[in-house]
């Protein structure tokens, strides 16, 4: 439970708000890098955080992220041409460069001196792991850009998607790091009683709160005193790590990968939530085709967006395809798609969910504990220190990991190995 | 003429208002029994009063009412399993039975004692004449179930349909209640002078107060010394019943009925309409084809809804494909469907109509009647005893009527005999 | 720059605001005759200045402007049957003449007085230009009609359309009367260096007020000690008047003709645009073929409006179906439709620009000055005196014109002559 209050607290992002404020103090995804594929190329709109951007690369291959509006007559620069060095609105010829400044004002007589008192408003990006990121804070503050394992991993070991989700982040951040739900919502074999999750569906949850976040573990007990291990990774502010290693019946898998969600506020009650995958096996990347699969399992196929946007054809809108006859006798929704599933109960509680009527148990642990955690860091820089996991530093070794262990060993002993970053 | 803050009194009807608190206080339909027809089927939503809730029908045949939102992190029930005798939460499994009770909580251990305090709010709900009745208020104050002549008559005889309505319920419920607009709007025949209707257009309107609201009859003279008559029935909070002895030159119908509409608020600028028909004649069963030409004259058949929902295809944003032609020509609207008629001059006022800019006359009898018994209920409850019409007894024994009788007499004389329920 | 307080008081346009207050001293554009081309065609909808209202034509040919609701029980008049002499609501049959008396009640019983006491509210028409002229104001102070030089010119002479725009009425008239940004939004020839308008990008602006407004002057330097100058009108409370003599390469254009914009709010966030045109020829009519053409070269040809409405189809939902490709080879936008251009940059902004962020440079001095003289208005008009422009004398005799002249003259002596009215 939360009260009216402190759910707003956690929820508003816009410019002028605390949690937003806090947000600011991170480097997040601002969009794909291949939304911007080449120098000199369309302008893309991005809209984060409640601010309105446009996104540019500029003929030196440099990501621009500024104002979506000219300073001149606030036209849009989304309409803008992207020129040499720079992005020239189209109402009056202003141009920009990356860094904000008026490069060219030609509606002004030469020897103006007008130019030199404009700039649009810029933010510092930075490209890694296929995404462009942005931080939107105080330049004095920004850290070090991230360094997180997977984006030290070859390009070809590693894969990232974005999807539009209806729902403030911190709703979609914690149907992420819930990891009791699995048994539930994802269980798409109702007969199938040697499903690892089947099993125990009452993980008991272990939270070690560290210098990034926490790292958690969904602990099952599946019969011959063994015991089923999923170690996972909040990281501050917004994104989940986690690891697949065994496949639904505890067996290795072909292919053992990290994967991970970065969730975004676009407002409010919007999220992008960026989806990558990281396959640890120097041996093997993920092809084309492997790709492919693994987004039409989660619901996220080509043919499952609306052509031309992130948003999927499956949504709130249309009871996301529901088929009751399919629930009533194969899966636990009737929903196709894994994370369909998630929107289905993430986006079904309406934008913002009123936390003030939940009932938390303990499969709750770790959402209590996130919460605590960016509560926690709107102290911290209300006391002028940097918010927890802002450096880089603290989160490069991080890796999350999942085994089957005997019920007498500690995961935290019998996986240390597995936990620990290699790329 | 009702002042602003009056027009907002009676207009408003979420959880926490006045005039929301009194309906709260009545049994209203809340579904068809058909859109829940078979045991653990799909669960439906419902939309009533302001709040969001589920219907399902459980393993024995009742069915539960509860909120739209599972008590543990607000996920939406609507997308629940409707298992043995319980709706189940996709999202972690929690349970609940039609009186709200939490019979199963699977993502906590066993011996967990937290399902005890557990529950989920459920209203009680009550079936008969074809539709769920549901009673949203104070459980402790509830009235038996309602016990209207029609819920009574054979099931081969009442038909019930629903209708969703873009206009605050009272502005429904007094179009309905309104006898002189008959006279126009939904005459269909400008050129016919022999319709009882269009001989006196200025109907005298008498009202009398009763225990269940009041009855009232739109008096036409039609010449020969003789007087049309319709009577009907206002009953509190929201109900409209009439007759249909007579045919539109006065000739006796082959199937004489009752009708009548419950205008349900679904919240302060929606209304689900739901209209039923009763024969009065025991040897006549309303057949399909009697119900579906019904349906179809009152605009309301099968291909006139948007497939899929309890709207009309006929709506404000397409004019309710007015005929400009059909209008000069031959029907007063050309607007085609009578009900459709009703909702083209409801609906086009807005949502919530602006009463301080009315001019009321002496045609709206009826309508001020409604108000002030509305008003004078709110007072009722305040004070602490049931509202008017709450208990089923005072309108057990009614029935509306239609007939000719001689200038000198008075219908209340008259007509006695027909204006006793039979069924 | 303008403070947010006194943006919110310039561009908010209800009854009861101060610019509302100010506008409503003007007769504006509420509709073309042609939308009612017929005595007792059916009505119209109209909304302006934040108002609902329903236009008609009645039996002698007189266009009535009246609320758009009934004075009785607030049904739509929108349906009304528009009979001899007055619009009959059809909800009781009430009418209503085009001075908003009520000139039948039947649903009231013969004899009674009720009639009297009720009117509708009704707005002074009149018809000029092939436009319904409305007064909204208070009838005392309203001036006489509008005489600008294109409506005394001959029918055959001059059109008008209309255009609906998601933008406040200020952002679509200071887009208008800008004049600098026809160098670049506008320049479809990005190849072309003997446009006139490309030689010189930053022409001075010269504004010198008058008591309609102001006239201004955009000045560019085309060599040889040339220069070319466009004179302007801008007329209170929002219309401008240009002149089209000379091609873009400075060439006499065959038919030489004045045009203009009025921009009439259809409430604070949407405008509509009326476009006219007007041969100065007497030998010269406007053809239907010139005027398809002169509207498909702005992008309003027949083909681009959304069926049934004043909507481009090209419009921000669809980026204007912007040609990227298009723009980096030969046009500035990639946008097609001179008008269309426009619409992007100003409906780009947003439906109300935040003009305390902008920053205006020398070539807004026409945009400051139309600024200036609204705000000037509104005092004028508390001081209980008409405001500019009002009077219809101010500005009769006026009109805009455009040539090139030598540097050393000045545009007001030079081209005294074209500016003058001729019809």
């Amino acid at each position: 439970m939360l009260a009216a209050d402190l759910n707003e607290l956690v929820t508003r992002v816009g410019p002028g708000t605390e949690m937003g404020g806090l947000l600011r103090r991170y480097w997040l995804p601002a969009l794909l890098s291949s939304e911007v594929p080449e120098p000199d190329g369309p302008p893309v709109r991005v809209r984060m955080l409640g601010e309105d951007l446009v996104a540019f690369r500029d003929s030196t291959g440099q990501v621009g992220l500024i104002d979506a509006y000219c300073p001149h007559r606030r036209a849009p620069m989304f309409f803008g041409r992207n020129e040499e060095a720079g992005l020239r609105c189209v109402y009056h010829g202003w141009k920009f460069d990356v860094g904000g400044n008026c490069v060219d004002l030609p509606s002004e007589p030469p020897g103006s001196l007008f130019r030199q008192k404009i700039n649009i408003d810029a933010y510092m990006t930075w490209e890694g792991g296929g995404l462009v990121w942005a931080y939107l804070g105080p330049r004095a503050e920004a850290p070090p850009p991230p360094d997180y394992e997977w984006l030290r991993s070859p390009a070809t070991h590693r894969r990232v998607s974005k999807t539009l989700e209806h729902a403030n982040y911190l709703q979609a951040l914690e149907g992420g790091i819930d990891t009791a739900h699995s048994s539930f919502v994802h269980n798409n074999e109702i007969d199938n009683p040697s499903r690892l999750k089947s099993i125990d569906v009452h993980p008991k949850l272990e939270v070690e709160k560290t210098a990034y976040g926490f790292r958690y573990a969904g602990i099952r007990r599946i019969g011959d005193n063994r015991q089923y291990v999923r170690a996972y990774h909040f990281l501050m502010p917004a994104m989940q790590m986690r690891a697949a290693m065994l496949d639904k019946e505890g067996e290795p898998r072909k292919l053992p990968s990290l994967r991970g969600h970065i969730w975004v506020p676009v407002d409010d009650e919007w999220t992008l939530v960026y989806n990558w995958i990281c396959s640890i096996d120097p041996e093997k990347e993920i092809s084309d085709e492997v790709w492919r699969k693994h987004e039409q399992a989660a619901g996220r196929g080509e043919d499952d967006y609306i052509p031309g946007s992130y948003r999927l054809k499956r949504n709130l809108s249309n009871d996301y395809f529901v088929d009751r006859e399919l629930q009533r006798t194969k899966t636990y929704t009737g929903i196709t798609g894994l994370n369909t599933q998630d929107y289905a109960v993430q986006e079904g509680m309406g934008p913002i969910v009123d936390r003030s009527k939940e009932h938390l148990g303990s499969s709750d642990k770790a959402i209590i504990a996130a919460r605590r955690m960016l509560l926690e860091a709107l102290r911290t820089i209300k006391e002028g220190r940097p918010p927890a996991g802002s450096d880089p530093a603290t989160s490069r070794g991080v890796r999350p990991a999942e085994a089957i262990i005997k019920e007498s060993e500690r995961w935290q002993d019998a996986m240390a190995d597995l936990l620990e970053a290699r790329w």
